[in-house]
């Protein structure tokens, strides 16, 4: 709370973006036209002036992009970062002494009551930013001066706006002029400056692909860093963008779990690729059955050559075989009798893990310790990691690493694995995780996603919270897929790759793999996470080609990149769900989809011409890229009937 | 954005009260339990305390009161000032380590997994607090420790609740005591301190009469300070709390504005009083007509024996006879000739005023000048200010003003008289206006004032702007009146003095005073702003019992003196409004009127029944307090009959 007697005489409020009073970050995307809006007012009917500051990453300098009044004394301007990394904004406001005077005299002149005092007056203010004009331009203004200062012809000729005393201030290029170089005196400044982190295009817009390498061998063989190579292929091929790869470090023996997580494994069992650590290293060492570190390298370069980039997981916890625990016993908690604890949820017990003492005494070595192993993979060229669980780690240490490491590569993208609760989720990407997985696979019905959409792409999440919806993980199989079929994939796949800009497909996905290890649970049977599974991807029922459609079209066309442009459009029935996204001068994207596997659905759409860009009377044409069908229709209601058997869902292209 | 290596372990977001991010102060009236809520979370599943900061005006200690979880990691806790004044408060919030054992231990016992080393690090937290805890309460603290170190008397005996080890250990009272004194390591506190302006009942509560004192002579004669006092009885009668004078200084002569705001004046014309300062004296002097510094004591001692507070005009403007003008010429705006601008707002001229330049290079002498004013008067006695226009002077001068003001005389109210946009009105109570004049003339009917109200009552903006409801003013005789007869007075009233906390009237609405000075025009003809004006107040069709009904009601039940408690209650047709106040422990009042003035309205009235307090079967009687009429209902539906030649409204009482 702080008044003097010197503050700037303008008011400015409630300034967007702005996450938390601007204790965290915002989030843009390169080449994103970044708005900035705030309520700008003061006393008095005076006309205001307002401009952005930003400036980019080194940036000594502020630049200016001007601000323009848009209604209830709410104003917005924006500005094009055009770098990756953390950019700085604020608004200055300040009035605008000479906007105010020709907004007066043309009342005057309206009202027959210019003075010859006004002129003056008018002629003074000119005068006084005559200096600051750029000199090429000061002899228009010295004639403008020149003509308010001249005597009247006759008395009272002052009046009209033909009055040539007039005519030349009141020109619109003066008035811009002054506007542009207008003494900023007792302009008020926002305080303190903001921040954005400004990332590059994939940590909103990719689709991820995940698999286990191990499972790539051959004939019933450990797979290997050399065998996932042979997997490339195909996943480019479908269209992906980002290859993510559970742990592929050395996991423990102790406490190994078996074949669907039972706790007897057999010799052959190759365990859990998330119990990380064992005699053969840690989180900077790669498993002696997948490979070395060159052959890692190798697999990076094979996907770079195919436009595909590797995440890597970074998953904070050991095996009891880890190195750390004999070298820093010390960053791990322990019990009474100074044994080691291993990871609880009481009753639930995970021998197997031993979860990491963020508080330890040691706090600043283990701190570097953790995100020296982010820069040992950076090292190697993978800039992308999925977390694990990021939510049963200190939110401290993850502010500092995520910031500390931003700044250093600021092109690293970080997926916040956490399904916990809400305001938790939120938290971790208010910290910085770049992307976070969601509650999307939870949410199936009609109303679920209109409301959990609604949320993530229309309220102030939108300003910190990058969804990446994946439709499958390891961990979870939904009932609806367990049940749904072939057509339960097809919806699933379309509501993840066209609701949200990054979504991700765990494999199997496209085999509709869908058998869990028991009923009521998610798990698979037979989970990849406690063994080897090798698959035939071309078996029969495959969906490799409408994967491979989903993906192109989400590359075809640029409003699929964008999470804010989502519009719903009312169908009148409960299965029916339709959504569009647009943006100014690409063709809008329009999805119908059945949300029942079981059955068709039939029923009247009503669309929202206006977010599609159409007039109520247009007749424009729908052309589905799905089925190739294309359609005449007119006006907001249009009948559409389903059968996921055949498509569950139209994917249109909007034709104006 | 900070991150550092040692910030605290738990995250405290979106504290509440909090205006625009605690650059203002928030407001609660004394004895008002105040309410702080807030996101708290950390990682992992710990379980966590919270407790509000808080202390008064010179408090060097800070108080506590301990958070409770709400929902959704929400917490809620609470404190009641006592004093007037500047408070401030934030939170603390931190890891119960022993309440984070003992609920693992419960679920380990229901699991029958408890093992004797959960037991000894039972044993050792205890032991890492016993130092903090009062020392009669270590005794018992002791005995818990002993009994978790005991060896246990059979094997596997720990896993029922009934083992003599864990039952003293788990006990509530070592819980509450444990958690009172925990250790706060790794606690957040949250940074900067916010801050909370408590005043007194009559700043959110109170019945304002507005009068000019020149209109209380006998016979035509100028009134003075001295005749003014005969009002008063009448006044405190009626029930109001707060007397409203007009500017009672000095009136300018040049340019004075003669009977319904005509420009030539004749000699006899009395002039505007808000046309401050003439050879007589400016801010500080009373007007000679109306008597001298000394009557005006007399004229408040008087008030105070009858229970009236006196609200004085602050008018910031000068006539062009104002001491000033000539004194401090260089605190006004001046036009290229030399002379002093005048009032305008083109083409609207206002020749009589002179306004102020806050930007004046004697900023500092001119804002201690103004503040002066405030002090000579408060000086005098008054604390109560309803100030003029606040919109067309510096916002900062207010900020600063108030501040200091507050600082020395936290009693004072200001009452900010601005009509003007919505952002500026609300800006006026961010900086510090103690009350407010709203839109409430221009709402009508059941829409739009269901609509403002819900924005005033249930919005950010019940946090620091509290509502005036003038029913009139000497500028506002709104349509309504003009038209509506004595019906359309009473149903105003009624809506002003129940939805809002504060009300007011100018007097002549106890009249039904309808005339304006032409068609579509909301002045009143014969205006007592430019003349003097008698009234017979006992005239027939008066509503002075009316009044004073309405006042003894607002004075009877509690749950008026609030305004978030206010509820609407559906009725299915557009002119009968319903709304309810309720508290608990208070009587409720349901409030039900017929916003026609014109003809009778009937409909069906469904309840919010759970807001008044009652079960959905419930058999309850309603008493209305002004046709002292009861009715028994039963359930959420009723018929209500109004004819607003009869009576416009029920006010009940809720019995149950």
């Amino acid at each position: 709370m702080k008044s003097s007697l010197r503050r700037g005489h303008v008011n400015i409020e409630d300034v967007e973006p702005q996450v938390d009073c601007g204790r965290y970050r915002a989030k843009a995307i390169i080449g994103d036209l970044v708005t900035v809006r705030a309520d700008i007012y003061r006393d008095g009917p005076a006309v205001l002036a307002a401009t952005v500051r930003f400036r980019g990453p080194d940036d000594k300098r502020w630049s200016e992009a001007r601000m323009v009044h848009v209604d209830n004394d709410r104003w917005t301007g924006a500005f094009r970062p055009d770098r990756i990394g953390v950019w700085e904004y604020g608004i200055e406001a300040w009035t605008d002494r000479f906007a105010t005077w020709r907004r007066d005299l043309k009342a005057r002149v309206e009202a027959d009551q210019v003075m010859d005092l006004e002129l003056q007056e008018g002629a003074q203010i000119l005068e006084d930013h005559l200096r600051a004009l750029p000199s090429s331009e000061r002899k228009t203004v010295k004639q403008a001066i020149a003509s308010l200062r001249a005597p009247a012809e006759q008395e009272g000729a002052a009046s009209s706006f033909e009055d040539p005393r007039i005519t030349a201030p009141l020109d619109e290029h003066i008035a811009e002029l002054i506007s542009k170089h207008h003494t900023r005196a007792g302009s008020s400044v926002t305080k303190p400056v903001l921040q954005l982190t400004v990332d590059r295009a994939l940590a909103r817009f990719g689709a991820w692909y995940e698999f286990f390498p191990r499972s790539t061998g051959h004939e019933g063989e450990h797979g290997t860093l050399t065998t996932a190579v042979d997997e490339l292929d195909r996943i480019a091929s479908m269209g992906f963008d980002i290859v993510y790869l559970p742990p592929i470090h050395p996991i423990g023996t102790t406490w190994r779990k078996g074949r669907n997580n039972s706790l007897d494994p057999g010799p052959a069992d190759v365990g859990v690729p998330w119990a990380i650590g064992g005699e053969d290293g840690g989180h900077t060492a790669v498993h002696p059955d997948l490979g070395t570190i060159d052959d890692f390298d190798t697999f990076l370069k094979e996907a770079d050559k195919r436009g595909l980039e590797i995440a890597l997981d970074f998953a904070i916890q050991c095996s009891p075989d880890h190195p750390w625990v004999t070298e820093h016993p010390e960053w791990f908690m322990h019990r009474p009798d100074g044994s080691i604890k291993y990871a609880e949820n009481p009753p639930k017990r995970y021998q197997d893990i031993y979860p990491i003492n963020f508080d330890t005494e040691d706090r600043e070595g283990l701190w570097r310790e953790l995100k020296g192993i982010l820069d040992f993979w950076i090292g190697h060229g993978v800039t992308i990691f999925r977390v694990d669980n990021p939510h049963t780690k200190a939110l401290p240490f993850w502010e500092w690493a995520i910031t500390t490491i931003k700044a250093e590569h600021p092109e690293v993208i970080l997926l916040s694995e956490a399904f916990t609760r809400p305001k938790v989720m939120k938290g971790l990407a208010k910290i910085g995780f770049t992307q976070s997985y969601t509650y999307f696979t939870w949410r199936n019905t009609k109303a679920e996603l209109t409301e959990y959409l609604t949320e993530l792409a229309a309220t102030d999440m939108a300003q910190y919270f990058k969804p990446n919806f994946f439709a499958n993980t390891p961990d979870i199989l939904h009932e609806y897929l367990q049940t749904g079929g072939r057509p339960a994939f097809k919806i699933r796949l379309v509501l993840a790759a066209l609701l949200s800009p990054s979504y991700g497909i765990y494999s199997g996905y496209e085999l509709c793999e869908s058998t869990p290890v028991k009923p009521g649970s998610e798990e698979y049977l037979d989970s990849e996470k406690y063994q080897v599974s090798q698959r035939d991807y071309d078996a029969e029922g495959n969906l490799n080609r409408y994967v491979t459609r989903i993906n192109r079209i989400r590359r075809a066309y640029p409003v699929l990149e964008h999470l804010t442009n989502l519009v719903f459009h009312d169908v009148d029935t409960p299965n029916l769900m339709a959504f569009s996204k647009s943006l100014p001068g690409e063709t809008p994207i329009l999805a119908v989809v059945n949300l029942n596997p079981y059955h068709w659905e039939e029923g009247t759409l009503t669309l929202n011409l206006e977010a599609l860009g159409l007039d109520p009377w247009d007749t424009f044409k729908v052309h589905d890229l799905i089925s190739d069908e294309t359609y005449e229709w007119q006006g907001a209601q249009a009948y559409v009937r389903l059968d996921p058997f055949h498509e569950p869902a139209h994917v249109f292209r909007v034709l104006k």
